[in-house]
């Protein structure tokens, strides 16, 4: 188990209390969660900057199966990058909507290179890549 | 199948150019594929700026399961919002580390809403929020 | 003056040590004044949400003075939000290229609307929009 | 002055209908005009993620000057950055609020990192950070 410290914030009563109130409304119940997330979340902006970080993706795209060629060149060159995708979930949104999910791994640079590579193919309507980190 | 009509756009060569040059390096071998791709990048960023619009959304997780009773009550929450989560996917990133890939579907503000709740949940190291829009 | 409090955080100290390298390459020399910060920083993201909210807005814009009424309208319009605009600065970029910077003050959606207005002038090369808030 | 070409692009009736609303309702007259925007927007986003690109900031702090040092240590940090500060509007926002915005003008990196420095100042409520490009 991880060991736990503790420090010390000067802050403006008028600040904090607005602040407890947002985090509240978010649903936070602890004020140090809070607090850790901001840091996490600003560490993560931080990291994912650098091209040659190792992170985690979520690239979630919505296309229309009927679209020519696209499903077999989606499956090529998800098989080309077997290696830094480690998993992926399809749903049948409608009879011609397909949502796909596929969780990368890799370096930043990677990982955003793929995702503009299946965003350009023909049929794919958009594309959403989330990066995070796996450690902080 | 989709009707298909034709437009034109007046630019300065040069602006044109440019554009080619940058789509070209992001994949794309078409130029009106890439000018469709940015019309719905664009409409779907207005779109799901209304708080009752219909969209997809794509949460991922990061938590470390051996803190406290969070797997349970992750478990809880997701029954509790069975209807606005298509799926979800796990991987196992290493010995405590947990990826969790959540498809939601429902009004912006709800699916901002149980993500909020789920990312203040004690345990959840980051979680990552991307909207997109079921049909364009 | 106003009263300062101070409160406790529990961290894991790995985490924090992160946080403490990565503000000191910003160039914070005080921890809780880089906690105050991202309080600040959230609480705006927050506040500028809603669409009645008071905030302060400075838009740029990048535009060709040579390009027809472009500049007659810019100043017509300018005057017909002259409530909503503190000031503009003016810079001459080089020899065709203008820069302008207009501070404006009023609710969210009104700052929001005028920007569009203004970047979607023929001539306006770019436009680029940024909300903060007065008091914190 | 220069010289316009026109390309065409194929599209589904559907979408450009959609798009057609959206920007009138931004205030577009012109959809050529649209979609210059949309592809200078896309160019600049992706020109200034290059840390030695040369680029255009504006940088909007607002802070209490009656903090200890603080207006004299921004002056001096100021004059030691004249040559990336084209030039600096103050505005008395109330009693003991200060609304400055520099307009900067250099790398990327350096922009970035004289705001940062300018950011972590004690006394610095906010500042916000919008970079943009010269020419087009």
């Amino acid at each position: 188990m991880e060991k736990i410290i503790r420090f010390g914030v000067s802050i403006e009563p008028d600040l904090l209390e607005k602040f407890d109130r947002t985090m509240e409304k978010k649903g936070y119940s602890n004020r140090s969660e809070a607090i850790r997330d901001m840091i996490r979340e600003h560490l993560i902006i931080e990291h994912v900057k650098d091209p040659s970080a190792e992170v985690i993706g979520t690239l979630t795209v919505i296309y229309d199966h009927h679209v020519g060629p696209l499903t077999d060149r989606l499956l090529e060159i998800q098989h080309d990058h077997y290696q830094e995708i480690l998993t992926t979930t399809h749903i049948h949104i409608d009879h011609t909507t397909c949502l796909e999910v596929l969780v990368l791994r890799g370096k930043t640079q990677n990982i955003q290179h793929l995702a503009d590579t299946i965003k350009a193919l023909k049929g794919i309507k958009h594309g959403a890549l989330v990066i995070t980190q796996r450690s902080m």
